[in-house]
């Protein structure tokens, strides 16, 4: 069986974000994205406030190296200051490349 | 701490396949699945087709490599064509391998 | 960008632990935790007891490394024995390492 290794983006955020962030992952070039709903704790830009929602949102992309890349710089330099947000990449293997 | 190394499959699908997934996963050798539900967007079978999904689950698998490599298989000869779904696998470490 | 590596830590148990356990894991350093609602089925701590419940959670935890292994053999040791719960753990890079 053929495997490829493509990015896995997972951003964590609040969910009065989705729609926004959809958007943006898909003008950015990602050809899908999975939500879950979540709840948590983290903290917010400013180290001390405190990021305490009930209502977040887990978004995973897979997608590859220069999407994933365009997507954290994009998040990074819109969200990060002013929203409880973190993102995590990984590498996976799929088996059909071209979906990514 | 003693770690061992296992598969973390991910399968990504129309929630419909839920009941009928699980069997064969369970048949294909798999000790364990855990089933979040999520929604999100992706292209199904014909690169055509769109899979805009309110209902969708995630199902996630860890395993052995052979058991994660015919649980993929499995899937991408007998739902790829026909369902929106994706997999993707990494490898993750795990406290206690007799229990995957 | 830069990027720095933490350990992506995913504890998947009985949602009945969901307060004990996030208490602990904010004892033990981390900085933050995701939750999502879960359903599976495991295996249980003697082998031949099968752990199928539909209130499951999933709490992922991204820190540092000493941090996650304190948190993996703080739950061995206290739930393994009595609870369903699997726990794995993998690389993972982030932007804003110092939120971790």
């Amino acid at each position: 069986m053929n495997s490829s290794t493509r990015k896995l983006l997972t951003i964590i955020t609040e969910s009065a974000l989705e729609r926004v962030l959809v958007g943006d992952i898909e003008k950015l070039g990602a050809h899908g994205y999975t939500i879950t709903d979540a709840r948590g704790k983290g903290h917010r830009g400013p180290r001390t406030a405190v990021w305490d929602e009930s209502s977040n949102i887990r978004i995973d992309v897979v997608c590859d190296d220069v999407t994933a890349m365009a997507i954290a710089e994009h998040l990074q330099v819109h969200y990060y200051p002013n929203y409880g947000m973190i993102l995590f990449m990984s590498d996976v293997a799929v088996l059909r490349p071209e979906k990514f």
